[in-house]
């Protein structure tokens, strides 16, 4: 289904760019967990537009209503559903290019699928707009983490070339993790924050985008979640983070760089530390066989290039099946990696929750 | 569930490396499609161990008994089952080395996940051994997709530097992809081949092992199948990726390299060919918006190097819980990488075959 | 999951008796399908409670408002979702018995399953209300499989031994189906009308509620469409329909009188009729196998008494752990069979789109 | 999926009547569960033909093969597979009536829903054959269960009017569940087993059979286990319980009667008793909302008379589309309800177990 994650916790999303309103419904939360609406926002808000011309100029307030699911400020185990309402509607923007497919979009693909009976406004579902609800989902997700110790947090790893610190695969801390959330550009080094900022700059002044890579990652995550093949961690997340529009990759660890290594370089060795048993280095990225380690959980995920530009770009209007000019006009973000960084910190907050919650526990036997 | 894929098609794999049987159960399959048991061997071949040094010296017959679901040599529509008896078990080579956890493997995970319960003789249901009926699944979607006129393929893209030629995202042709498989060792060049071969050769006189990436193709598929945000095709093709132990990253086409790109660069213009909407490069990889443009698919996949190497390693036992040194014995692939390129193939097959099936279709409006 | 139902369609309900908003999310609905949103208030309003004493005195509005999925009065394709506010909430009514469980009710069973978290206000997720929206899905399916030729319909086959006429299993028209729908009380004679009427209005004069049984049929279904075993039919058919709340128990064809029958006298002959295969009898129910055979497809539903009746009745408060009297307040139905009919038809269309939608299709093979 | 069953466990069914092997997969068992393997043969002997007149003549031996899930007679946690090699196999018997659909059987409908394409032979895979593996996972999951205090066992309710006694809702306890499995026939009396005796041997010697009722209940199972809507107690009872071939109606607690009552006659006050939470009566069934009650869980299921009769018959035949008339040969059981017991004892079983396992429990909150 295409708008179903169906775990631990299942999650159904809804809404088109340009309708009337998106939202999410969550089932199968546990019981009783106290949710902090303000820290809802405040995460919501790390994926909001920015006034500071890294963003889009909309303005989207984004700010969800709970139809159920919340009682007294705290879950009631029963299916949790928020609504957005879409406010600040420019349809006009997008009313003169709905059959010329916009490159890089899925335009002609969603044309195709619906046999053109999809929203083609703004997108319709295929906006990146729908990820403000998963992000919703994930800070709920990222509460309930929070409370039994486990935090996540993701940064900027790079922008075209702009290499950002890494988070350290054996050492990274909570606090790490929550520094980069106060920041106003998600980065871990404020060097790497100026150069960004320059460079989304001068793509939006070439009429241009810029892609990058995001680095996320859990500590305090208990070990022995998760299970072999189909419904290891990297499945469920990987499953989570290619629901985001934009992402073209996702590696665990050191990733694709372990090609280059011999099994006696890749190998993470076994160790005690403090009676507890760990290893010496994590390029598992905390995650053996599909089921946790104990060791911090890291990945990296490629988001390419905002593909609206404003420059003319050749296509095809697939309805009249000629060749056209393109050029966009509306309001679009030059790069949405900054905006990204809580998505993913999303779809790992889901995929975590979803995991803890899925593991099979029964009452002791009593023979 | 851990070992059981839900899309257009259910597979439930089972097994365990030294167990009586290892095996798939496939449901939701056309009915009255033709399967031709000898070309599942040739499949299943590619991924059987060589006599040529580069892989294990286990003698894996892998023959697949067909319990049900094929009747006079067609599909019955109800579940196909298929199992492979262990005949060549040497369970004595792992006896000493259960408590203390492999580097790499999932022997202390797999310990936790299931409180000490599992099998660990061979890696259990951890093992590679696992991908043999994944590989049955994958032959026997391949002969229903190649029926439609569509063909999979893959090749050894890298080995630690050593880097094959690459399939064109554009060009790639079905005769292409079959060629490879009639390889001896899965690479699109002879020189690679030589290179490769020497590397795994002598990493296994190293008592080491060597890691690489595989690259994967699909022509033929037709435009608009797949769905926007959890059932895309990259979901559901990363999800079965995942699946195959040691996978560590995925990318979809140029994947983590369009983070280097301006929009400008990435975006792929659309224009017509023979009447037909192509794009004029493929950066996206066949797929946007989840769903499939009709352009070829093409995706690459990180595997570590094989854990099971014969030196010294330093580890727990996890048991007693003291830190002890671990010599593997037993046979291993010094690199997994040429028997993975049919598994990699075989996700892809049961991907696109459960997206076809899934995609929904409803006889037309009668008024 | 608890309120969630996959299939060929995936609905997700959400929503408390008191809360702000109860209702639904729709997806893989075929795309390009035209909604009358007229006629889904019309369906709706067959369920809101009535001024004519048979049902409670609440002012159940029930409009839903789209969110999401339809666009020019057609669906997208991706999800449809539907809130309807609660505006008319009494919760004062029910503040005094939040911890006596009322008997027949879900308030103690749903305080353990809940740990004590869930809304208790009119029975939050466990209340009736949230068939409004499964009565919005049921009118949503119920045009795309009228558009296809398909009716389905129900009536009241009984109301404690007052017995209405039955469908005939097997001249049962499209014709007889509409026309109970447009009678205000959804029987198929006006003599049972009057005499159910009189049994309720005694039933609710002595602070008492009375059961009954709901006979549904669909028409026009094709033959061939469903599964053996865990996704026949029947499977689904049952699924849906308890997760209606009071409904115990459900027979298809002659059902639970099937038990005393000879196989001489239950199996129903294959004859030819028009060309087209057809049974001459139609004990079976228009399922066989858990496939539709192309006969009417015809079940029946018992539903138990309202369980909130105001006589005093012996109970527990489940906080304090002592034996007390409870006297319900509140506006309540003396009877639910009559607004249960369009329930049972919309747990009917979805599980037959459902059905539809998930019968695997391919294109032909091209060899 | 038509044969899997996804719940807290899932459960893959495969096989057909007259192919190699039959069998089932389950997956997501907890580990570490002690499985007694000659107490499953015994459950299964329970399901296999006597040679007593009651059943088919044919030789079931019927013997599970345990492929893997098993090491040192515990559960792994990995999935559990078995198959049951088919021996004795008679298709020369089914020849003639291959495209002749039998009445009340799938013959016609499956060939509608394969394409021809199913294995005709004895029924393929719609026969009651495959409540083999069924009895297999549901003895695996009772083994578990009754490890937790929680019995099941059922009888048979009524032959044709010769009516067993009942279990009594309220006090039926664990040790008269396991009394009627010791009886070489399933009921509670010795009058009404000799009068059922009786009847089927006088249907079978007029070419005939004849169907029943099965009541089934559960002792032990914690009260506060299940979920509202789709996935209540009942809800998934009922879906494995339709997965049994020639089911044709179920119902819980007093079911269809309730139709017949007052809600102050139905409704079952709660009660302190021990300390405990009970109620009075049990016409509820143990489950209120979908959700245990602690009170025995009780339900009865509507067999029809098994379809194969001996007696001519008029049908189709369904390639020439011809009326012919049809004489079924072969060895048939003149009545299976009483083998279908184990079947209905199996899917609480699963039922059950899955709930258990499916309720979210999360390590408590640390803050």
């Amino acid at each position: 289904m295409s708008s179903c994650f169906n775990g631990g916790i299942n999650i159904s999303l809804f809404g088109e760019s340009h309708g009337k309103g998106i939202g999410v419904v969550i089932d199968n939360l546990p019981a009783g967990e106290t949710i902090d609406l303000d820290k809802i926002g405040e995460f919501m808000a790390r994926r909001a537009p920015k006034k500071d011309g890294t963003s889009t100029m909309r303005n989207e307030k984004d700010k969800p209503e709970i139809l159920s699911g919340l009682f007294e400020g705290k879950t009631t185990g029963t299916p949790l559903a928020a609504v957005i309402f879409n406010e600040d509607q420019h349809s006009g923007d997008y009313g003169n290019i709905s059959h010329i497919a916009r490159p890089a979009h899925a335009d002609y693909t969603g044309f195709l699928r619906y046999n053109g009976a999809n929203d083609p406004r703004g997108g319709g579902h295929f906006s990146g707009r729908i990820t403000a609800p998963l992000c919703f989902a994930g800070a709920v997700c990222g509460q309930i983490l929070a409370s039994r110790g486990i935090t996540t947090g993701a940064h900027i790893r790079s922008l075209k070339g702009i290499n950002d610190d890494c988070f350290d695969p054996v050492k990274v801390t909570a606090e790490q993790l929550e520094n980069v959330k106060n920041r106003s550009f998600p980065t871990l080094l404020d060097s790497t924050e100026q150069q960004m900022r320059e460079l989304i700059l001068s793509a939006r002044n070439n009429l241009d985008s810029v892609g990058g890579i995001v680095e996320c990652a859990a500590v305090g995550f208990p070990a022995g979640i998760g299970s072999p093949m189909m419904d290891g961690l990297e499945n469920i997340i990987s499953r989570l983070v290619f629901s985001i529009p934009a992402v073209k990759g996702i590696e665990f660890g050191n990733g694709f760089d372990c090609a280059n290594l011999f099994g006696s370089e890749n190998n993470d060795e076994f160790a005690l530390q403090n009676g507890k048993v760990v290893t010496k280095t994590n390029n598992h990225g905390g995650i053996l066989g599909g089921i946790s380690s104990g060791m911090p959980i890291i990945f990296r995920v490629a988001f390419k290039p905002t593909p609206s530009i404003s420059r003319p770009q050749k296509s095809v209007d697939f309805k009249t099946m000629t060749e056209e000019e393109l050029i966009i006009k509306g309001r679009h973000d030059p790069c949405i990696v900054p905006r990204a960084v809580p998505c993913i910190e999303s779809a790992l907050n889901i995929a975590l929750l979803s995991a803890l919650i899925e593991n099979p526990v029964l009452p002791k036997s009593e023979v």
